[in-house]
């Protein structure tokens, strides 16, 4: 039961999970839901989760953490040559609208029923749960870490593209949520726009004054 | 029980419903908590919130849009002239980053506990409650519509005013989010350096290039 069949029953408890906080929340998320949700027999969950909740949250946030970071990677590299070096094909302000409008079709497919489950687990159980706040912490790393490392090899001054990465994040964040309250994607697109202009400041000229309309 | 007396106990449960929220989430805090918390009498929340949860969570939300306007208009009132004019005796980006001090500082007093309620209730609540949806959008509304006008005030065209201010409320929400993840304000300082250039572009020169370690 720890073989192949054990860990695809596990990946599918977490799988769930993470639906489920995406559209209610964590502790809105019951483990019955989980379970019913996954399609994985009654007694699964504590075998494989054998602490709970905790643990299964967890599990689900580092699985969105490594989600959004392949997305952005595939952006980057679908942007770049084909050996996938940096290459000057896409400005980083069109690379991250690429992920802007992955994110924006996400939402919409979802009827705007889908937020971030690692913002929601750390405004729920930042201040309930050391394990999940650091879990939190360490996806918003998993994130920045990599955008920073690429505005690098774009001729960022390090110091600059660590802080310029974490806004870039922060700004991605904050726009999915203020999407899924309006019901709308113009705000993720206000926020592409806005990223264009701190991100390819030599293109700005164009950018800046553009209506959005 | 309808006069000033009542209006009190409701605010005070509005008050602590707010505070619990930021803390824990609207699914984590559960009626009996915020009316202990208040301090009113047991049977006061369904005499004030007849429809119980989600008209108290309204109120909530309410009370965080109004009071976080607030703090972003006397911010704005500070940098300007003592007439309260748009005078150019603080740039755009110097309000947003007085704000973003703001912010900071109750993240820090809180020991990093509070987040935005608004968020949370979006994140938890949007699938699942179209009156508490609502109050989000309104919420984040209530904050867009004026700092596009003060943009528009400092001279930005209309349409590029209210796409900056999204970006600009985006960024904020965001920015809280992953500080508090982090226990950290260095997100938030990134964001007010971030918005600064966004901002001031005329100052751009010094402020993009300025390494924020």
């Amino acid at each position: 039961m720890t073989g192949t069949k054990g860990a695809m029953t596990s990946a599918r408890l977490a799988e769930s999970m993470l639906e489920l906080i995406q559209r209610n929340g964590y502790s809105g998320t019951g483990l019955n839901t989980v379970v019913e949700h996954s399609g994985a027999p009654k007694g699964s969950l504590y075998f494989h989760f054998p602490q709970g909740k905790e643990a299964l949250g967890e599990k689900a946030v580092e699985l969105a953490a490594a989600r959004f970071g392949s997305l952005v990677a595939d952006s980057a590299l679908e942007s770049g040559s084909a050996s996938g070096s940096a290459s000057a094909s896409a400005t980083p302000g069109e690379v991250v609208r690429r992920v802007i409008d992955t994110l924006a079709g996400m939402l919409t497919d979802s009827d705007f029923q889908l937020g971030c489950p690692v913002s929601v687990v750390t405004l729920e159980m930042g201040a309930r749960s050391e394990r999940l706040r650091d879990a939190c912490a360490n996806a918003f790393e998993s994130w920045i870490g990599p955008v920073a490392e690429y505005l690098v090899a774009h001729g960022r001054p390090r110091p600059d593209a660590r802080a310029t990465a974490t806004a870039v994040v922060s700004m991605v964040e904050g726009a999915v949520i203020v999407s899924r309250a309006q019901r709308s994607t113009e705000p993720l697109r206000c926020a592409a726009r806005a990223l264009a202009v701190l991100l390819d400041e030599g293109d700005k000229g164009d950018e800046g004054t553009e209506a959005s309309a």
